[in-house]
C-alpha cells in the first residue's frame, strides 16, 4: 500500500459515526462482539477525545472495552476551517502493524481498521493513563525506561538501511510518502511558527514577551531550526513515530504502550528520541512549578533526570546491540570488516554512528521543547501551573536550555552533560524586567 | 506515476524488436514518420548500443533520424544471468520528461515512448559525440562548462527541498522509489565491490596488484565508503541523473546534451557533481598515456583543469543564484530571515550550504574514479592506453588523487585544492615493485 492506495479526505463511503450509528456498527464486528460480549443495547459509550485531532470513543460492555478512533476530515481543535486528510488514519493504521511486528506488547493491539471511516478500534488500555498526567502528578514509572528504549530502538534499527535492504527501504519511504499533510503540521509548527510571528504562536504573557521576541530576531536560530527542518524533510532515516511525546505514551507501574502514531512516516531517527528527552526535561523544569512545598518533588526530580540519562544511554546500547546482531542491510557490509582488525573498525564506526545519532536528538529534543512554550500546542506539564510567573519561570529555564541546544549542540558531547546543564537550571531566575 | 504503475520485468505486451518488426513498428507512429519521411521501407536501421545495458538503434530516413532505445530484461554486456527490470526504461523517460522541463534544450527530445516495450525513441543527436571519446582524442569542448554547470544547477536545486514544496517532493521521491535495482548497480559495483574480492573486480596486472589489496585491507577506506553509501541510499535531495559520465554527455563544439537518466532517482547531489569532476580529473590523469610526444598534450591537460574548476565554481554559482531568485520551497524560509541582517545571514547559509555540498562532492567523485580503476567497469580513458606498465601509471596517480579524497575530504577547502593536488601527482612515479 502508498500513498495512493489511502483513502482520500472525500472518500466515498465516509461519514461521522454518531452514538446510535457507532453502536450499529460496532455490533456487526465479530471481533469487537467477542471482546465486549454481552448484547451491542448494553455497551457504555463514551467520547473521551482530548485530542487535537479525532474522536476517541471508549466502549464497555459486559466483556471488556475497546477504544475507538475516528479521524476527521480536519483539525478537531480548530474546526472545519483547518481541513485535514482523512488518509492519516490509513498511515496510523500502517505504522501501528509495523510496530507490532517490530515491538510487540509496546502498542496498542488493533482490533478492526476501515478505511472508509478512517476509523481503528484497539484494545483498551486500563488502567493506564497519559504519562504526561502522571508526571505532572509526580508520579515515577519504573518500567519506562526499558519499555521506550525498546520501543525506539527496535522500531528505529528495524526499519533503518541498516537492517533493510535498499529496496524494501525504498518501498516502504514510497508507502508514506501521501502522509504529507501530517508532516506539514510539523513542519510548519514545530520547525517555522515559533521563530516568527505567527497568528497561533502564544505564549505566557507578558512575562515571556521579551524571551520570544528574542527568538523571533536570533538569525543563528533561524539557520539552526531551518538546518533541522530540512534534515526533517530529507533524511529518511527511518519508520519515526513522528509524535512521541509524553501524551502519546501510555503508562502503568508495570505496562508501556506507545499510541497515536499518525504522524509516521520515514525520517531522521533523533527526531524520535529527541521528543522523549525534550519532553522529560520539560517534565523537570516544570516540576518545581507544581510543588506545594519547597522540595516536596526532589525525588521526582532526581527520577526524570535520571530517566532521561537512561533513555539515551539504553537506548543507544539496544541499537547497537541490532547493530551487532541483526544488520541485515546493505550498509557497512560485513564483506567490508573481516578479521579482529575489521570489527574493531566497524564498533569504532558504530560508535561515531551514535555520535552523529546523539548531536540530531539534542537539537530535535530543543525544537520540541521550544515549539511548545512559544508555539500554538503547550502541554499540561506547564499549562497546569497556574500562576502565570510561576509558570514562566519554569518555561524560561527549560527555553534557556534549549536554546543552547540548539545553537551549540557539540558542546553536549554525553547526555550527562545535559542533565548537567538542566540541573544548573533548575533554581535559575530569569529576569522578567527586560 | 510510481513504482507500482510502471512496467514489471514480465510485462505483457513486450518483445524485443528486431530489423522488420521495428520497422513495422515504428512505420506506424505518425511523429516518427513525420520526422523521418519517406516510406518505412526506405529508412535505414543500425543497431550501435556500445552501452552495457540496452539496444540502441540508429534509424534515417530521407527527411531526418531518430534514435530507439530499448531495455532487455537483462544486462547487455553480461547476458541473461543478470536480469534487471524493464521499469528502467519507464524512470529514464520520467526523468528525460523532468529534465526537459527544468532544463530544456540540454536533453534529447522524446519522440515517442512505449512503456509496455520499455521503448523510447528521441531525437538524433548529430554531428554529436560521446564526450569521452573526444576527451581521449584531446578535444576541448567551450560550451561545455556552461551547459553542464546549467544541467546540474537546475535539475537539483528545482527538484530539491529549497525549491519544491514539501508534499510534492515527497511524492517525486515515491515516483521513482521502483527503481531500486538500477540503484543496487551502483550500491554494489560502485559503493561494495572495489574495497572486497568480487568476482567481477578487474585492475590492470600486475602493477596495481598491490594497490588493489590495499584498497581491500584498509578499513578506514571502508569506513568512508559505507558513509558515503549510506548517503546515497538515504539522502534524497533532488532527481540526481544517478550516472553522470563522459559517458552519458553527448558534445560538439556548440552543444551538449545529457542522455540516459536510466539510474535517476532521487538522491544526494553530490553524486552528480562528483560524477563529472571524477570523469574529467580521470580524462586528465589518462592523457598523458594518449600522448605519443612529451608534451603534445600539455594545452588539453591545462584545460582540462581549468574544466574541474570551472565547473564546480559555475555549478555553485548558478545554484546560488537559482536559491536567491527561486527558493519556493519550505526550508529557509523569507519570513525566518527577514531584514538586511536576516539577509545576510541566511546567504552565509547557503554557502555553509555548498561548503558541505562540496565535501560530499568530493567523497564521491573519489568513489566514482576508484570503481572505474578497480571494480567491474572501466573506462575508455585508461582502457585505450595500450602498453600495460603506461597505463597502470595513470590509473595510480587517479587512485593517489581519490584515496586522499575519500579519506580526507575536509583538508580540500576549495575546488583549486583538487586541482592542485591533480597537478602535483601529473609527473608522479608510482613504485610498482613492492
Amino acid at each position: 500500500m502508498d500513498s495512493r492506495t489511502a483513502p482520500q479526505p472525500t472518500s466515498e463511503g465516509y461519514r461521522i459515526l454518531a452514538d446510535a450509528a457507532l453502536r450499529d456498527y460496532l455490533g456487526k464486528l465479530p471481533a469487537v462482539a467477542a471482546r465486549l460480549g454481552g448484547a451491542a443495547e448494553s455497551w457504555s459509550i463514551s467520547e473521551v477525545g482530548d485530542g487535537n485531532l479525532n474522536l476517541v470513543f471508549i466502549i464497555r460492555g459486559p466483556g471488556g472495552g475497546i477504544a475507538v478512533k475516528q479521524a476527521l476530515p480536519y483539525v478537531r481543535l480548530v474546526g472545519e476551517s483547518w481541513p485535514l486528510p482523512l488518509s492519516r488514519a490509513h498511515y496510523e493504521h500502517l505504522a501501528l502493524t509495523r510496530q507490532a511486528q517490530l515491538a510487540q506488547d509496546l502498542v496498542p493491539a488493533v482490533i478492526h481498521h476501515d478505511p472508509a471511516l478512517a476509523l481503528t478500534a484497539m484494545e483498551l488500555l486500563e488502567p493506564h493513563v497519559i504519562m504526561r498526567k502522571g508526571l505532572v502528578a509526580g508520579t515515577t514509572y519504573p518500567r519506562f525506561v526499558d519499555d521506550i528504549t525498546t520501543f525506539m530502538a527496535r522500531t528505529l534499527f528495524l526499519s533503518s538501511d541498516l537492517a533493510v535492504p535498499a529496496a524494501e527501504k525504498k518501498e516502504a519511504i514510497a508507502a508514506f510518502a501521501g502522509n504529507h499533510a501530517l508532516c506539514k503540521i510539523t513542519e510548519d509548527l514545530i520547525f517555522t511558527d515559533p521563530y516568527r510571528i505567527a497568528e497561533q504562536n502564544r505564549w505566557t504573557r507578558p512575562y515571556l514577551d521579551a524571551t520570544a521576541a528574542s527568538f523571533r530576531e536570533d538569525f543563528d536560530l533561524h539557520v539552526a531550526i531551518s538546518r533541522l527542518k530540512l534534515k526533517f524533510m530529507s533524511c529518511p532515516e527511518a519508520l519515526i513515530h513522528g509524535d512521541l511525546h509524553t501524551g502519546s505514551i501510555m503508562v502503568t507501574e508495570g505496562d508501556t504502550r506507545v499510541i497515536d502514531p499518525e504522524f509516521a512516516f520515514y525520517g531522521p531517527m533523533g527526531f524520535d528520541v529527541g521528543a522523549v528527552i525534550a519532553n522529560l526535561l520539560m517534565a523537570y523544569f516544570a516540576s518545581d512549578g507544581h510543588a506545594r512545598a519547597r522540595g516536596e518533588r526532589h525525588a521526582f526530580e532526581a527520577w526524570v533526570l535520571q530517566t532521561v540519562e537512561d533513555v539515551w544511554t539504553q537506548f543507544a546500547r539496544k541499537f547497537l546491540d541490532l547493530w551487532r546482531s541483526e544488520a541485515r542491510g546493505d550498509v557497512y557490509p560485513a564483506t567490508l570488516f573481516e578479521g579482529t582488525a575489521g570489527a574493531a573498525r566497524l564498533e569504532s564506526e558504530r560508535q561515531a554512528y551514535m555520535d552523529r545519532l546523539f548531536q540530531d536528538t539534542i537539537g530535535f529534543a530543543a525544537a520540541k521543547t521550544i515549539r511548545r512554550i512559544l508555539g500554538l500546542a503547550h502541554n499540561i506539564d506547564f499549562e497546569l501551573i497556574e500562576e502565570p510567573k510561576r509558570r514562566a519561570i519554569s518555561e524560561a529555564r527549560s527555553l534557556h536550555l534549549a536554546r543552547t541546544m540548539m545553537l551549540d549542540a557539540p558542546s553536549f558531547t554525553s547526555i550527562s552533560a545535559v542533565t548537567r546543564a538542566a540541573q544548573a537550571l533548575r533554581d535559575w531566575q530569569p529576569d522578567f524586567s527586560q
